[in-house]
């Protein structure tokens, strides 16, 4: 079995990844790290999981790590991955990282859009970007991943083959739809219950942070650039984000043109499933999966392209994509432990 | 008091004008008709409303409308409504029509988006559309009216002062998010509890009926062709619809400058208010209102206009905005009988 | 028009008392406090109040409330409010305490309950506890008024015609299903939307603050003491509770017998209907009304009573009946701008 | 791999199988059948299965069970079922039958509570009632089982324990709140969204089907008459039960003694776990799993004591279990595909 870490294991995510792993028949959680909740058993932040973890939270101990761990997943908030990741970086294991930090090539673009100063600017440029599909082999060879955001996962995976066949011919528009969780475990008054429920509410307009990412996504993949406008609502549903994505075509292109290059790009791929003509994908399809939906459709006289795509935020767009990337990095197959349908109903 | 006859009474928006007319100082509702339900008890239906109607829906009569009321509002649906419009005109009383029968002044249009021939094509051009911001002095001398349908109407409020002021300079996406409410009181497996919650679902994006209606109200506005791109999705509430239009502006220009366009043309309205910076509407904040919640922003770089509007589908969506009509119809006060505030949490 | 304080607005029965006094034709907000909030928009908290409030609240000043108030209400949390109680008792000024403070006729049985010393011990006993339709009499001739919690007031709705009757014959058990904005406005672990939705969790089973207040509410009315088990529990909606309560009955009884007399019980009332044979109260039923909706029924061969109410916690379960009461203090009628029917859908 | 066959596949129960048995390492779904969808893709009605069922639905044809199967899940509705048992009992297949048709030992039973002949009254007898928990050895060696309704497995689970230990000494109330995915996949007034949403409502109270298997399986356990009132509420959200049990004890009984009695009980199960002072079960902890949560408390000074339980009502309360019992009745780890922990948030 691969013993892995979890530093940062009380979010959301962290507890994905347990819930995940408990799942895996090669790799196991040998240590939670919480510096918060230390000593307190995991059973009693997450009971869904007590008989599964009886154990408690760890502080952070680099050592424990080092000699506990053979694989390490940080599931810390941005700008405090940064401050661990040399020191982990260090020990020579296998990283998957699920902040923002590394996320950027550049570290520049990150004190940008993130408004402080970057702690290991050397690593930036160093992690390879896990968006699985796309970049399965760097992946694969890689000792250090930056797990992308939930919004960049879904709007990246409906937006690439686009990208790729060169239909993006003017600004492309991301209406993101995404359930509360990912605004993480922290309870504040825009999750509050009885505000969030009932309720749909845009957010972040001019400048939500997975902007850039979807954008420089896009134009490494395009290799010119890209203009992107995104738009995150909150609507009132805990788990999974659907991106309605509106891409201006060059020429007027028939949708099962666009729908067979969609398929061939995705020709093979467990985990990512372009839909039939007339269907729709929708975030329940997918709840509790490592699954992506997408469907393409052609409107506005054959010069608009649009593009749905579904994923669940804490599985394929955090925590099943990060031990999807684990799996490359460590030579087992990509889904293991990730092979499970839907939640439905 | 002015004696209201609501025929197709049984729906959701049947049972909101019951709702809101039991408010209203100077209407009240004489007969109300629901063929499948001739009968039984309005409480039996809608138990919130049992003690305002302690009646029995009857069967649709037009003498008793004839004799009974001074003002009716039709609440059947698109197909059923334009069979009883031709008695009821004759009647020589105001009337309200909540469907899309007249909504259209060519009934080739109607034919073509609702594929049925128009039972009633003379009376196509004949009504006032009711987006009653915008028609009110037309709406005060009409006759009979055409109440807007709920997605045109939050959408047209958003983008009539932004086509009036000439910013519209290419295709206009409309994404549109919608409580379960607009369906209608049917149950159906779209609408059944397991599969609509937790779940966001787009549909019919190439081809809703009401994107035309949201073209032409536009068209008449900006006075030459506007392309439309509308996408609807079910989200998991039960009121509300929020639009998030994405309008391509021709030259760089700024938020504030846009948002005191907006100011300006709704200055002096009691129902609708455009939001200062920094605030996004929420359809929470109007549920149950008659009220309309606006705001703009600018991003792309200064070339993309985005604007956010809520409104509670039932209420400005049909309901409300349909008293609001026969209000101005009957002389009164435009906001006698909607003076509430949403309801909230 | 009556000028009404709301000393300690921003909480959820502060924006309700807001709302339903903003459709008051007799009494209307003059100052509304809120110590943490002072200097803020009351719309900015508040969006759905914005157009009626266009004001700040105020931080709770004495004399502000003397001379720009004629009425009171007190929606400060327990504990706080007994702080402001003595001053405001000496305004003579009609007051309505929505806190649990003055519940209690014995403070000891307050420190009891809230463990910590009353601060006004000489007020606890010169309140009247205002259910309403038991206590109308009382409250009308009263200047100070302890409104009942949200759990009691339904609670004893449905169990007082029940011990008037004798019908008690054993320890009666209430299962209380609450709305989420029951806990307050304050975000909390257990109201975050992740945590929440798609769950129902029961709490405080055998302890709840809820509970002496329903027994002695009950003792008072029988004459003798009454065993009363208490289960809250929360479920996924924002507003309502449902109880259902589990009398057992001495003799056999039918259940036309004791409809009968709770029908009796509630003749002529506005705002309690208790439902026909095969009818059930729904919370939806009564949503954003002052109305409560009760049935009964009998199981158990005939040896248990099932008495099931459904209320709007924040309505009748708070401001609602906050209003109710300060109409008749002030000699208005009863059910003054409080006569709307629920919002359903 | 041992071949399964699911009869009646279209429903929530016959989805939920074809979930959990994707996930079986050693059982698969070869014959999937509903007569109403035959031919349709399983994708179709369930995108969540489609990647792993890219199959049809078939017609139900007994050869096709008889030689494509080496064991059947019977997920017809009530009353359907029984008409196809005689011919499967024919074929010495192992077989679970959801539906509630060989729940009763005596037909009359049956015929009492759902109101119709027994088409098989010569099997009601000899299915063996499928709880594990608590008939696991008769499980393991029968050919035929009833599996529990999804009310009286949560239920049972929580009161057998106090039966067996002689607690009960009274009247035992059974208060279960259920998620909406518990009437089924058929869309109906109750289920639609609008109505279902904001909203908890009661019904059946004096008489659901499934208050009979609740007694019968008390009475098996204690010997002797127990008498039980039921009441069901629907509350908004697609999975999940809590039963909360109000048993009347004998003599005052301190809740440390009742919950060790528990915790001896259900010493070394996988999927029970009884909490520890203080903590409470909530339907979320185990949705997705096959795990029972219960919590045990005393009140009303000593006499009462309060059990609470939590299913997910589609895996531990039907297919779950299900393949539970299928797993003892081959041979197999009775825990084998069901090893997952609940999916939150």
């Amino acid at each position: 079995m691969i013993r892995a870490g979890i530093v940062g294991a009380s979010g959301y995510t962290g507890a994905e990844l347990m819930r995940i792993l408990s799942l895996h028949p090669e790799m196991e959680v040998t240590v939670a790290t919480a510096n918060r909740y230390q000593g307190e058993c995991i059973g009693a932040l997450y009971p869904s999981l007590d008989r599964f973890y009886p154990g408690v939270f760890k502080a952070y101990e680099p050592e424990a790590i080092d000699e506990g761990c053979d694989v390490v997943f940080l599931g810390l908030p941005h700008g405090e991955s940064m401050k661990a990741l040399p020191e982990l970086a260090s020990m020579e294991k296998k990283v998957v990282d699920l902040s923002a930090d590394l996320r950027f090539d550049d570290p520049d673009e990150y004190e940008r859009w993130y408004g402080e100063e970057h702690a290991c600017p050397g690593l930036s440029g160093k992690a390879v970007y896990g968006l699985t599909e796309v970049y399965r082999d760097r992946v694969a060879a890689a000792g250090l991943v930056a797990n992308p955001g939930c919004y960049p996962t879904g709007a990246l995976l409906g937006l690439i083959p686009a990208a790729e066949a060169g239909y993006i011919a003017g600004t492309v528009v991301v209406d993101a739809k995404s359930g509360i969780s990912g605004a993480g475990r922290k309870a504040t008054p825009a999750t509050h219950f009885p505000q969030a429920s009932e309720n749909v509410a845009p957010y972040a307009v001019s400048g939500h942070r997975h902007m850039p990412e979807i954008t420089s996504g896009l134009e490494k993949v395009s290799g010119k650039p890209v203009a992107i406008v995104f738009a995150p609502h909150l609507v009132p549903m805990s788990r999974g984000i659907l991106c309605t994505m509106y891409v201006p075509l060059g020429t007027s292109t028939g949708a099962g043109e666009i729908r067979d290059s969609y398929q061939e790009f995705y020709r093979g791929e467990r985990f990512v499933r372009v839909l039939e003509e007339g269907a729709y994908p929708q975030t329940k399809a997918v709840q509790g999966s490592n699954n992506c939906h997408i469907a393409v459709e052609v409107t506005g006289e054959g010069r608009m392209l649009v593009v749905m795509s579904a994923i669940d935020n804490l599985v394929k767009g955090a925590s099943g994509q990060a031990v999807q990337n684990m799996n490359l990095m460590c030579g087992l197959p990509e889904w293991m432990g990730l092979e499970s349908p839907g939640l439905f109903p």
